[in-house]
């Protein structure tokens, strides 16, 4: 068969795969399947436990797999290292349960942000772990590949945050643009809706129109702020407007900001270059040229476009990923493969696949 | 046969719509099949010539139209109005041989930048009919309904500058926003480009994905700024990104604002209530909702939406249209209707057909 | 406002909608907005019950509704008619308790089968209101319109029988086609399923892809066998597959069929341009042109197409219609205006919209 | 960078791909840059001949290739295996003037009716390169991997007829079905018309809809007719139609047929399950799940289920592919790798893409 999911080398890392029925947890199931130094050993998902995944994602059906299972039915010994594909709320309790042995990469949000009232004022309740909340690494590789690394929780970004963090950290660590004023104008397809039953993900609802949604109140609006203002050195405030729009996967970002000191397009261009240079996943792209998520459909890829504004003093960044992968799964083998000290692109060198 | 587009009153307008087919041709058609007050009398399209239009758009069949002719072969003294669809360079030439007695709504750019030298900035080349492009009335109907009614020649406005311009007027009018840095940040489907075959229009190159194009370089640009710098009573620079978008009809542009002098998200609504009650075709939605371009699709309907900005002294406007119809076709009927005393809303009150 | 749902004309027919909130309620309400002799006095949501539709429907606010009540709300004496759009099963219970004096059209499946053992093998139950389902009388329009004027009770046709019938009831009336061996391949848009939440019809299941359902055991199947052997004058067993199609609206059904008696393509086409001469919402497309979905979208009308095949004394028939409109609320709305005696294409007068 | 194209590794074979600027070109670099055994050293492209891959096709940015050249342009003696996604027609004149070293697979359809008179029938014109037309192997991998394995020029096999054939070979090799009176009703996806600029391609005539095409005259006819008719022992009409749906990949092809001596699509099942076990690309899919598109995008899996129909004696077939892939580039590499004489699933393990 096809692209078998486990081998049998000795030295293969063991994986978990918590709430592997959802659209993230299938994405790893699909990178993972080519990954040579890893080997799925469990799968859970506690609605559809007994079932093979092929019953929930009959386009995995040519892989050997685990079925699926609850939760409580892991046998953690058995296990090096958890990737979590959660709800979140839930997560935090689930992880706060596993053996100190085992090394976690969350998907969800319940550890991305540091401050404890941050997190109660966005989620609605405090945290029910905040020795791990603090212990926790935000996984936004590329900047925190060090930290990465060394830890052994890391909190995979949100799919929003990475697309808006990335163009914009280089340029506030540069002090290239100023903090204030800066929009974050996403869109979004719809799998950042996860695989949740609500109308307004029918197709009859989401195909051939757009609109803004939680414009202001975005749990990813602080989760952006947070990465920015470590770069800045200074809080900063962004006004974000996630959309949704019809396509099964992407995000693009497109970022309004304010050059300092008379930057030009061009030096925030050059900031770029030199913050990405030698990244596998993340290309600035050549001038003229303009991002597009189809471009980076299905891989771990990053385009970064950077515009002068016809207003003098502003630029306009264009930032594109696949949310499902560098937004989520791909984002998540990379940090295990840095927390592993394997190649960073392992499992992740399937190039885009379009149209 | 249902839906006759021509009847025999003796006091109907006899229509001549000039580039009949293309989509924003077909869509003056399909409004004007339920006009009791107009009559098509003469449908011209260079290259099908000779051709039932219903063999170019077969969606049309049911109607019992005139032939596709050249427009050389138009008998002029039968028609009282046209509408000109054709492509903007064209049209000055055709429009400035047409004969005095009619009036003319124009469809292209030809006649929406006021200032010679603008027009030819942004163009390539210089007006070829300057006398009629300082005798066009720029047709943006809610706002310049005087002149229009006593336009002969009206610039129907372009998609982008209808779905920008109706949510700030009033706003720059009231002064309650800064004339400086705001933003346009546009997504419109796929038929704002045309019927024209290019590759980015095919549907596996637009289908399930987004970019950006003609950042900061869209002609759209200056015909947005003319109407804000209008309202507000000095020039005015916006930095405004087209995206194209995997829908056929609709324009959804996000548009962010800096107020001025403490007013909040409420007075800007407070202000757009006031400058568009009691129109039929302009709805400001009520508080929390978010306007979906599904929600006016095949409509001459407005939506917009005013929402707070976390950061402070900032508000996003919302605005949604479908490009076809308020954006193009149907405002320039709606023209129509006011040049000639008529109802408004005649033959514009079709619901929007969702889903 | 433009198009107001309701006027004020005293000779206006009083009418409720039961299950205004799915998708052929909405449909009802957009298209009888614009009917000069409707006036919608009740609409009826179970779960939205106190809210204005525009709550559920956004597209519809610029009509002025009654608000969304429950069933046993509704005041039946100021009612004349009633369209029933809720699900099967409780359908039957629910008009079986209304008053005698109203005229009812069904959009539900409750009705449409006339042998109540056939009723109950379908749909796992026995039928609860049998008097009625003798009374009903099938619905499609341009076969049984006599029978339509004088029902008080009619089962509005399913929308793959809708698209199977018509082209195939002339054909084997005239006796020009083999009753064995028809087959009956129908693509459907994700409307179909209406607006219930399951998993296949979410955007990202339902996107870019196609599959076949309830192959060889969709209800549709007994509907269309009814309705054919009524045309043979004896049983037929037809062989159908639906498939579900990342589209809104639509079905495009192709049938196959072997001619009798060296009946040719263009002997098939004969007869079925005499079955629907005159016809107001059905056109046999010119030979070489071929039914689109798209051409139908949004009105009541129906292409069909009539092919030779390659194998001798075969041909392909191609049929389609939008399944929101001729496929339910189009012709539920055809059958009212037949029942009352009404021009048949009052207030369907709409042309496609296309693109 | 992720995902080199070419390595350095001395056994390498040496590819070229002529007509890469097309989407089967696109996918062939796709597919190859995960090759350990394959290296590009040419593409081809006229009209593009001197820009880089990515000018025209941006998401393979990230790997090293060679620019586009003119076919004239390369040079032979380099090079160990075209593939050639060249036009038909132009095809058989580039073919017949490479160096006979050359192994080569086509795309095209110019090699694939081994009947010279057929061939000039159905393309217009007699075969330009016979003595090739009669050694092409044609390369329905599962079918005729003997041949393949000894094969210069593998004539690679269309997309639907790839969908059509693995289907009902077995069943017909079998003496399972009638050779009389098969159906197979096609959906296919957008690309499937290739990156040509036609209208019916572009989004919006696209999008939401569908309609059947070259009913009765499609030229894969011929080409399902052939394969069948050997495997019958006897020459077989097929009714073929094939239908453009909204989507970039994908074919589903839905077959009818009637079963042969009281066989049981249990008996017809059976015999699929026998011919492709072991095949790692072929899946007959568990009873009473349905094949779909979805679940082989971006793959080389082919999907296959079997259904009873409800007429006694009938049997319905459906087949789900990427037409992209199984139906030309990933077959193409898939009959590469047979020809050399390496693992046939070498390059073509990954998983397909949902959603």
């Amino acid at each position: 068969m096809a692209g078998k999911a486990n081998g049998t080398s000795g030295n293969q890392v063991r994986i978990a795969i918590l709430g592997a029925s959802g659209y993230t947890g299938a994405e790893l199931v699909r990178l993972l399947a080519r990954h040579p130094n890893a080997r799925i050993v469990a799968l859970t998902g506690d609605r559809n436990a007994g079932q093979p995944l092929a019953q929930v994602f009959p386009h995995l059906r040519a892989l050997k797999l685990p079925d699926l299972i609850k939760i409580e039915d892991v046998r953690w010994d058995g296990v090096d290292l958890v990737f979590c594909a959660l709800p979140h709320g839930t997560t935090q309790k689930v992880i706060a349960g596993l053996p100190a042995h085992l090394k976690v990469v969350d998907l969800s949000a319940d550890f991305r942000l540091k401050d404890a009232a941050e997190y109660a004022r966005w989620y609605g309740h405090p945290h029910q772990a905040l020795e791990l909340q603090k212990e926790a690494v935000y996984g936004l590789t590329e900047i925190k590949r060090a930290a990465v690394k060394a830890a052994r929780l890391v909190a995979n970004p949100g799919c929003y945050p990475t697309s808006a963090q990335l163009p914009l950290i280089p340029l506030l660590a540069d002090g290239l643009v100023e903090e204030d004023g800066i929009i974050v104008d996403s869109k979004s397809g719809v799998t950042g809706a996860g695989r949740s039953l609500k109308e307004a993900n029918l197709y009859p609802e989401a195909a051939e129109g757009i609109h803004a949604y939680a414009v202001g109140s975005h749990r990813h609006g602080p989760e952006i702020e947070q990465g920015l203002a470590e770069a800045a050195g200074k809080p900063i405030t962004v006004t974000f407007t996630p959309h949704l729009m019809p396509m099964s996967r992407g995000i693009l970002s497109t970022i309004y900001v304010k050059a300092r000191n008379g930057a030009k397009a061009d030096d925030l261009r050059a900031s770029l270059l030199r913050a990405y240079e030698g990244e596998p996943f993340v290309t600035v792209v050549p001038q003229g040229e303009s991002p597009a998520t189809r471009h980076v459909r299905g891989s771990n890829h990053v385009h970064i476009g950077v515009f002068p504004a016809r207003a003098t003093g502003r630029a306009v960044l264009v930032c594109a990923i696949d949310n499902l992968v560098k937004g989520a799964s791909g984002q998540a083998v990379q940090n295990m493969n840095v927390m592993l000290g394997l190649p960073e692109t392992t499992a992740l060198d399937q190039q885009p696949m379009f149209p």
